[in-house]
């Protein structure tokens, strides 16, 4: 096990008919005028924006609104919340939504506070020091960013898709989870919600670091619930049980807790982020393609681990005569898996095409090769996993 | 699953060589002068007397001591400890232990800033809302007080154990955790806090709520690896990792992670305080002859929870034609894993006498009766209780 630190000071607020507590939180945490950022219209028909602006105006706060934030959030709206917290006094950002309202919120506040364009945080330039307060009330169950220490935001020069540098700094204060604000979500948005925080966990639970007992076992207890939970909220959107195990798993999977210690991957993700980037898919969508791909890659480089999760995680059984059958029946479980969620399987299901892999590989070398803990990935291996995916 | 807030904003830095953080982390969390709270000489033998003083001296940060402090940690030194902080202007109470010197420290912390007496927070006459900072540098894993929200101190006129009010207010704002501090203990200390964080997680395991699925698969994966790595610190010194699992076992066992949205039990809890209060025996001693008591009492409560139990955490077989069986195989399994620690099996073990049996029911009489939130715990169910210890 590695040193690590781990501090997650975000006030967690769960069940249904805490979003009637969002005044008071802002509150607490010092806010007076708020900066209210969501997407479209969902929050309208699931109650969460009424049930929040009365919240507000029961508590005396003020706010001002950012809607209309898209899946796969873009700079410019970060950059419309930024002028207009400096313009107007906002003291706290409140994010309504999933994870890219949630990131876009978090990049307000770690904008607003700074002269400078907010780019040079991702870019590396310096170091994330200071942010206004922001506050969550969850109604998508994926991302995790509720509870995360980063976000990711996509630069529209160039459609990158940016992770900023992981900071507590930018964990949110507080996060209401009522997890039957996303009892009303698409199926489809359900499943792409359940496959992205199972490779959150993926990403961390693929490791070279030795010694991780705890965390291994902590990883398996999440992505078995993930498992068992998606498929039932996917079917019945008045499964509060499943939806509220899926809302908490989806924390979880993200807030470090089940990667303390450890030395993480992320290939999926950076490979996932270029899918986005090039064929605006959903990311839960474009991670059912890439992961087991990835999966198929890198599985010689530690069998015994790939046979763990397929025994620990899907139940498979163990062929000690030869791991490397058992190792490929957890890969073909979590393909089930995305399967009975009806995710794509293929890159073609996402829009994609075989002719873009270089395209691609290229875009992404503008953020830089190697990436990968467990196993790094350079041009030649991205090609082969783009390959895999077909 | 219940409603439930969950809020942990305790900065865990955690591994080999981390207490050389002490200074600025007291620094970084308002502290200035400090009152340096620990036990016997413990501290002074495995270097994080040395490494802490060290770390104060180089942030400039002073400090007073308050040493001495005894496992099941007496008013008395609270009280010493509140006078010393009021007449020396400190501002930050830095506990250098384990649960008993934590404990003191939460104490002092919210006892300093009220004029009465610090009594009335346990009595329940007014709630905590108020404490100076704490920090800890953890030298025992066991009773999880460096994540926690409450404290346990035992009342000298009268030697009652009480458990303060539960409140996110007193949880500690940083803990330094360096596993090798924990590397010199002798294995009996070690095998006590084994079986006081193992009783954490089962005083919240065994529940009545249902759709906790997630929350129940973390229990077992911390059950397990404290299963697998108690034995292996007991023996060896070395075995760093080992300790350092059950280091950060003992912290999430008890800082609620994994009793979130889930009614919790604590009767061997209860219990227990007695027998420490009555012969003075180590926590986790006590437990270890309690809670197997406490099982075989309330199993036919939820014989599927226990059959679950035994094949979850202890990997039996299940019985399907009589699940019963295998509620007692896991049941006999825990008291196997506690004999393979050597701990006490029997009330005679910790210095206990079943003539004692209706004093110790009048002393719990002072606190009430019922306890118990699994299965509620009268005078005559812990009489039973008391003689199946026997």
């Amino acid at each position: 096990m590695d040193n690590f630190v781990f501090y997650s000071p975000t006030k967690f607020v769960f069940g249904e008919g805490q979003a009637q507590e969002t005044g008071s939180l802002i509150r607490q945490f010092g806010g007076t005028k708020a900066l209210l950022v969501y997407g479209g219209g969902s929050v309208k028909r699931n109650g969460a924006y009424d049930a929040v602006t009365k919240a507000l105006q029961a508590e005396g706060i003020s706010w001002l609104e950012l809607s209309g934030v898209q899946a796969t959030p873009r700079s410019g709206q970060a950059y419309e919340g930024i002028e207009l917290v400096k313009k107007e006094g906002i003291d706290f950002i409140l994010a309504v939504g999933g994870g890219s309202v949630i990131d876009t919120a978090k990049a307000i506040g770690f904008g607003s506070p700074y002269d400078g364009d907010f780019w040079d945080f991702f870019r590396g330039k310096l170091p994330i020091t200071k942010t206004l307060p922001v506050g969550v009330v969850l109604t998508i169950s994926a991302a995790g960013s509720e509870g995360s220490d980063s976000c990711v935001i996509t630069q529209e020069n160039g459609m990158l898709k940016w992770g900023s540098p992981k900071t507590d700094v930018i964990r949110p204060k507080f996060a209401v989870m009522d997890p039957r604000f996303t009892c009303s979500l698409p199926p489809y948005q359900i499943a792409c919600g359940a496959v992205d925080m199972f490779a959150h966990i993926c990403e961390r639970y693929f490791s070279n670091t030795p010694d991780v007992a705890l965390t291994d076992r902590l990883c398996e207890a999440l992505m078995k619930t993930i498992i068992d939970a998606a498929p039932k909220a996917y079917a019945d959107p008045d499964d509060y049980a499943a939806h509220a195990d899926l809302m908490w798993a989806g924390m979880l999977a993200h807030n470090n807790s089940c990667g303390v210690g450890r030395q993480q991957d992320w290939s999926s993700h950076q490979i996932e982020h270029e899918l986005s980037a090039f064929y605006d898919c959903a990311h839960g969508a474009g991670l059912a393609v890439v992961m087991p791909a990835w999966m198929e890659f890198v599985m010689s480089h530690d069998t015994m681990r790939f046979a763990r999760f397929a025994v620990n995680v899907f139940g498979c059984e163990m062929d000690y005569a030869n791991p490397a059958n058992t190792a490929k029946a957890g890969i073909a479980a979590l393909r089930s898996f995305c399967r009975q969620l009806n995710m794509p399987q293929t890159l073609a299901e996402v829009g994609g095409k075989a002719e873009d892999t270089e395209a691609i590989i290229a875009h992404r070398q503008e953020k830089g090769f190697p990436f990968g803990g467990f196993v790094p990935i350079h041009e030649a291996e991205m090609r082969e996993i783009l390959h895999l995916c077909q």
